[in-house]
């Protein structure tokens, strides 16, 4: 009896099926490698799509050639059967029943604590080309905001007017993904976040945009082609900041240009993470909790990987006291958020290079715009 | 020590999370209920707009008050005691990693087969006016196709041609796309797929469309406000049918339409793919492998539940042999594929009622455009 690792979903709910198979589908499916084979079974209404996605070595079988299943753990008991497995290593994430169910059957099954694939933290420059190219249409759909920003006009109560409309959260935000989904990207959860939506980092942002309000928007593309993510925000004011919201910009962009200064191999995650925040303390801008109980200042990790998924290793947080190695794709995004007056977020994408870092977002320092 | 019901991930990960907690979140979070409580655990980053999103009777606390703790497994470890829970029920997905640990630590880790809220199946009115609502983004979607393939003009070597560019799979699902995501739902995966791509029901198409070529237009969008997706296909042809691609579209408009007059509480699953498979015969259109070694055929089920998944319980396949009983969304789907012209599929989603069902579709029975 042999080992082998096995991994059972899609390539939606797990990056490592798609980076081990190759193969994506909307309905679960298995895959498995050995010493001896790497395979890919599918329904066969898959079967066809699998055959011509899957690395030339890896095999595509139809799950009927295992006989009637009826669950995953009968098609993987029975696909450990034929080839003479009896110890499976799995995911983190991988489903408890099927766990349950196999172990019952006798087989060993042991989930990886952390990567299932460490090299995945490490890209290529095949894997980095995906990532530029999903970077490119977060860049574009990000100069498309700007030229909507700098043509709208200010009506006399300050709300934003575009296209004869009132601009709000939604109208700009449905023309960056627009912007990108029509580049086979797929734009899931852009932040357009005006004013007070902005002091809370992962709302989404709603209503009317104002002149004078900070404007944060996150855009955050998959491509849908390559599976591999870009992320790039910048924040935003119609018209003249106020002298809060220009220090913020100038900290928040000071904090992001020193910190990418430092990231490069050997770097410590933790001290980076530390080094941008000791910059935002140093303008005078404290993180805590604010007198109505509000999170406030940075609350966030400087950074986190990007790659077939949108957050993964390595983080750039305190909590992350590892060196970089180099070859990791990681945002930088240093952030201020206040329910005084709102979010400031500024963040690129950079490559760990051996003595600096290379930067993969093509926009500029936007802010205020006339 | 009592009992309690915890589910960890993200409401993209886990619909089950979204139905429990109500809240949805892009980085996992814990959620769990008991006979005395239901409460929602998230990160400081998250706390305020968690706080806005739950049900009134839901506790959200954050999760610096249990502790500093390193991995999920203390996370729950840490809720449990606090708590008094030492017995948990989980979903069937849930992470073998963080069970196995759990369970180091002696608490009772059982996993729920099949559906974790089995009355997400049954759709309450409030969330069939949200299903309605994302079927009506789908329908708005579809419209949109059908005018660009109208207002396209047939070039000499019979390729599309629209707004002075050749048209093709890619900008033809762009705009539908772009459609749907300005209106707030995100398109994950619409396929437009013309000729031999059509033959393959989960390709998403690529290339030139062509006038005369059967182009399978299936849109699902998922209402990202609510949760819930649509679920919407037409099969359209540019100019003039072939014998064939007609007889197809006859085969599997009236299966649709049979199968849709069948659907009510009390109908048979298996019974309803059977007799909309038995149409599909009766018309001279036979399953099985052809002489290439494709599937050919109908080898797809004819339907699925509709709600904050795609694919949801019920199936409409025959291998399901319960009965519905009412108050279900399924979509009714059948399809053709060969690989000598192409596929062709016609689907609607429906509510299940008690003497037949509602089409909750709003698009029409498009096929030939001039």
């Amino acid at each position: 009896m042999k080992k082998a690792r096995f991994i059972y979903g899609n390539g939606t709910t797990s990056a490592d099926l798609r980076y081990g198979s190759g193969f994506d589908a909307p309905d679960d499916f298995l895959y498995f490698e050995s010493d001896e084979e790497r395979v890919t079974i599918v329904s066969t209404l898959e079967f066809d799509r699998a055959r011509s996605a899957v690395p030339e070595e890896c095999q595509v079988r139809n799950l009927s050639d295992f006989g009637q299943v009826r669950s995953p753990a009968e098609l993987i008991a029975a696909v450990a059967k034929t080839y003479q497995i009896g110890e499976i290593a799995v995911p983190q994430t991988f489903p408890l029943l099927i766990a349950d169910e196999l172990r019952r059957r006798g087989l060993s099954v042991t989930p990886v604590a952390g990567c299932f694939y460490p090299q995945r933290e490490f890209k290529t420059p095949a894997e980095v080309v995906k990532i530029l190219a999903a970077e490119a249409i977060a860049d574009l759909a990000m100069k498309t905001v700007a030229e909507i920003l700098g043509a709208a006009t200010i009506d006399d109560d300050l709300s934003l007017r575009w296209n004869g409309e009132i601009l709000t959260s939604e109208i700009l935000r449905g023309e960056a993904d627009a912007c990108m989904i029509r580049r086979g990207a797929l734009p899931d959860g852009t932040i357009v976040a005006g004013g007070i939506h902005g002091a809370c980092p992962h709302c989404r942002g709603e209503g009317t945009l104002f002149a004078g309000q900070p404007i944060v928007v996150d855009i955050f593309p998959r491509d849908l082609a390559s599976g591999y993510w870009g992320d790039l925000t910048r924040t935003f004011v119609k018209g003249k900041a106020s002298a809060i919201v220009r220090a913020a910009h100038d900290a928040v962009t000071e904090a992001k240009l020193r910190a990418e200064d430092r990231v490069r191999a050997g770097a410590n995650a933790a001290q980076l993470h530390q080094y941008a925040a000791s910059i935002l303390e140093k303008h005078g801008f404290h993180t805590g909790i604010d007198s109505d109980g509000y999170a406030c200042g940075f609350f966030h990790s400087l950074g986190h990987g990007v790659g077939l998924e949108i957050h993964e290793t390595p983080r750039l947080s305190s909590r992350n006291n590892n060196n970089l190695a180099g070859g990791e794709v990681v945002s930088v995004e240093p952030g201020l958020y206040y329910h005084s007056w709102g979010g400031m977020r500024n963040e690129d994408l950079v490559l760990v290079e051996k003595e600096s870092c290379r930067v993969l977002t093509g926009t500029p320092e936007y802010f205020e715009l006339a």
